[in-house]
């Protein structure tokens, strides 16, 4: 064997990657902030410019993420520092009520690229749905006829030229990926959902449901019947299905898994509903399918991909579905719809690349 | 302020507790057993005079319970070493298999006392149920026709001089308790249930399922539509429901937590469903009920209760149902059917007696 | 077999529990609270007659803590509405700061049964380490030397007529229980703690350091040779040992576990630090005495019970503490304090009593 | 802005990437690892071409690591499979014992290529420590003294043509990296350790100490102050210190979490103690130094760093390390030193590269 000690750092090709995108991320000293980073410290095909943070401004990222301490000099900026004109697209992982206030301040100040908003502040066509679901008046109601809904597995390719992209909540990614095959061979029929959720999903802030001796050892459902994810998933399943959804916290950090219920017609096998999953997933990089068994959390969490599963006995159908809020509910999902809307291969930077020589 | 220091132990009151009640607690190093010996610890009717255990017998308690060091000064036991006729009643917790070996010995060896196996040997009126189940043939099916199911909330007052009772298991226990109201409104109805239990539920044994890495921040879903505990509970709610029963393992240790999920007929109410409970439950001491919401796990862990919720909303029902499995799913339900069969108060040793004198 | 149907309720003894001890809880609606409310509905000596709360006032008191629902009528008052001539002992389960504010109005008031303070706010007798400790001037240095402190394994049996007592700190009892006995024989020397604690020490206000996502599968060392329970061991232990003592967070919700390294005079063996502990210890009902080996926190947990012990090799001793924060590190603490104070039997309501006839 | 949609996957830069290295894992169905898997796919100079496994021989990585799945085409083949000839480098994952055997084999039948052996099987050059410490003969003593040491940190860079490297093991690598400034300063004193372990660092198979039931909320002390990382420790800081080590089991999955206790010679202060850990530490891409503070475990999770941090006060010194014990521990360190030997970045495929274009 001969020690290579001649390599070097690997150059980029010529052409393509003279010129890696930009992107910036705002609002990014959450949990979900977070994950963005991390992924897009190792894209292939993008830079992180900028993140911004009202509270951690002037200081590193790792003052709010201190796992990236030695993996990123950047510090948190302001969003009033932002050069806008040299980016090429910006991830928001905002609150509720404040991603739609930061895209209308971006608009306004002409930023003319791409926008990916992780709130839920544009995911519904109709601006009534906040005040009844969210509990306000939704500040830029004209802009919602602009977005596009980011559920890839559903509605990319997107449409040449969008620009505007609202990335699906964590609880409706599962949902809306394990009910989207059903809705016309199980039309009309009521599909019962518990899901578990962990305490990541509620946010960096401190509170009585994620305070550890109360969520140790702990199941809470919450928000029975009436979670403000239903009408995100009823908007993509359409009115085929009637959804009692029970959402419920979990004694764990990350990961959302859950189970859908649902009588059968008669006649239908375990083959019947392999192949509706086959034929909505099958291409799908983004999702694993685990006929007659139900996924288990661990296997989903740390990665990109929503497990589904599914069993059948007598004439009773149970799907299982598994993925980590944070990734495929959250951050890795907008970068799989960045890289769509920038024309990239859907799975860069999150899934290994085959290698270049592999004799 | 007087110090009574002249205070002593209390003695007991003449005649009734002159000769109290001789317990024994046989297969006594797991899990339930350890319960089981915590509270006849304290029981005011009882006494623990023998725990057995083929490995660790000549070891004083604590050593398989260490726990228990400092509270009493027993040593496990052979079971060839007990003297049957001593006993007021006997306590099996066994695996599944060696419940019915050992009632099978303690009747050859002319044991007259109560007996209450916490296996599930003696749960089925049929022994057909064992092969198709268990796996196994039933090693004493006629005895089977001799023990009552103990479900105290649905069969109590047992008949008198009941003699032989099989504990229900833990799953059981928390799904027919949440079923047994509907049994009669919601007849012909599909009642899907998906409920989480912790690991204590799998014994003291390892094994890869409760290995550490493996079940932190896990959930995993097993024997989906076909656990043993199903037959069991279909047995108490008799023909009326079709159930669908998905058992999952959680990151914990001690609790059961479900869902169970039904359309309701046209018309039906939350009053409507708190008033099937109520007047199922309304005097049960060891069923708390929680209209309009599910109950919270953590809330029942260590207590002897089974907590019992609902919510209803269009036309859906979600009941949910929260217990210890050691305790109102195992050891407490033991002592709750004890007390029962020994015409003692039914709370006896489970709950706090109202102090004496109180004005 | 003879079914005793005939039992009743054990009645008490003639004279000595025709009139139980009539005790209130104060500040109960938090963890310490509510362990101190489960302990004393089974004494078998004392009635809860009242807890306070002004949160909680006119609500049950499984508002607060949702476990007792069916093992206690009681609502919680207002301090005001306490009839303080018919308390033989109040328990305060205050924050710090508020316990001496409770003890000088219970005392104005004109109080006269005993009070053990649960709050850190009488431990020390020299006013001066609360600004320097705790950040506040004392608010009633005068009543500083009216305080025992009640740490019972050194100070018990405390002297007649003693009515106000200080209960512990958590880490404070284990890290005093495991250094009492080198205070002498390793004089001079240093001693050096590790120890880490579950997150209900925080108490029940959410806070970052407990907040799910930050604890879970974390370690964390905080006031890192200056936590404020070092002068309250020092305290105990004299001058005698020099204690450099690092506090840790733990990710689990009860128990203390710490070790203390210390290098050994020449010629010390393990037979003679077991001869220091044993001579301690050796009729402590509520220390267990490990030789040879570190405790396991698991078998502290949910006991009154201090665990200690030590490994001895070449020149070096290791020894071990485990204890349940809230119970020896608090609320059992302050049950055996209040026996003591009472002239009761020291484990009266924390251990099982020998049954009363046992032939 | 233009969507680059004509973007196609980056092409290796000429010459260099062309061939990239050859990797192999044998023993690749555990924990470690899956570790080095994930941490392989990924890496830019290097394509991970068999991993063998004796049970999972014929299946996709996927069975033993389901997390894996989607991630990799790649089979489990057995070791006689292997066309060494071909291999640049074997990373062996056995268990101890396993490694030496391994190695052997290797060596029999011509490999070429580097190894590195991440059991403990060549860690010291005199076999006289196995007999002692691991409980039998090492099965190949003429290979000690051919195999290098691979702490980076102290021993990097190797001597050129060093083909056989030992790694370290994952307690020894925190505290030899936490010790290693202390040894000529503090010279001759004792340090006194106190660490603690996830459940991860016990492998695969199931035991009682990692049952769930066992480990959850639980702390408990092994092999104290007699654990097999002790040699390798002292091996590494020489004669110089008296280490007293206690090593613990903690309730998570992942991560070592330690503190060092050490009296200080008079007039040394943080200032001094910091300057030591600069100069040993300060271009190490994989230490992180935290002045005045002790790490949290949480932040070194996931990550190929060790955190180190520490504390004076008086004349005491608290160091404390923290790390993840399948990374820095095992597999990130492995790829560390397999860098190093191929004279590759020390970085490479473990930390984010800087962009290569960022105006």
């Amino acid at each position: 064997m001969e020690v290579v000690s001649q390599l070097l750092q690997p150059e980029p090709s010529e052409g393509l990657m003279s010129t890696p995108l930009r992107i910036a991320i705002l609002h990014g000293a959450g949990y979900v902030g977070g994950e963005l980073i991390r992924l897009l410290l190792t894209h292939p095909y993008c830079t992180l410019t900028a993140v911004t943070s009202r509270t951690f401004a002037g200081q590193p990222l790792w003052r709010a993420h201190p796992t990236l301490r030695g993996q990123t000099d950047l510090t948190f900026v302001e969003e009033a520092a932002l050069t806008l004109s040299e980016l090429d697209a910006v991830l928001i992982a905002a609150e509720h009520g404040q991603g739609a206030r930061t895209v209308q301040r971006l608009l306004e100040n002409g930023y003319q690229g791409l926008i990916i908003d992780l709130s839920a502040d544009f995911r519904f066509r109709d601006a009534a749905r906040y005040p009844e679901w969210f509990g306000f008046d939704h500040p830029a109601p004209e802009l919602l006829g602009r977005f596009v809904y980011g559920l890839p597995e559903v509605y990319a390719p997107y449409a040449p030229g969008t620009r505007l992209l609202a990335n699906p909540g964590c609880f409706a990614t599962g949902l809306a990926l394990a009910l989207w095959p059903l809705r016309h061979p199980l039309r009309e029929r009521t599909v019962a959902v518990t899901a578990l959720t962990g305490a990541s999903g509620s946010g960096t802030r401190p509170k009585a449901t994620t305070h550890f001796p109360e969520r140790d050892g702990n199941v809470r459902a919450y928000k029975v019947l009436t979670h403000q994810h239903l009408p995100e998933v009823q908007q993509v399943v359409g009115p085929y299905l009637h959804i009692a959804f029970v959402p419920v916290s979990g004694p764990w950090t990350r990961g959302i898994w859950g189970t859908v219920h649902v009588t059968l017609p008669a006649g239908i096998t375990t083959r019947d509903v392999s192949e509706w999953y086959e034929a909505a997933y099958g291409e799908a990089p983004f999702v694993r399918l685990w006929p007659d068994q139900l996924p288990e959390l661990r296997y989903a969490v740390h990665t990109p991909f929503c497990d589904l599963g599914w069993v059948v006995r007598h004439h009773h159908l149970v799907v299982g579905f598994a993925l980590d809020n944070l990734l495929k509910g959250a951050a890795s999902q907008a970068i799989q719809n960045l890289n769509l809307l920038l024309g990239l291969p859907q799975t860069a930077g999150l899934l290994p690349t085959p290698a270049a020589v592999d004799a």
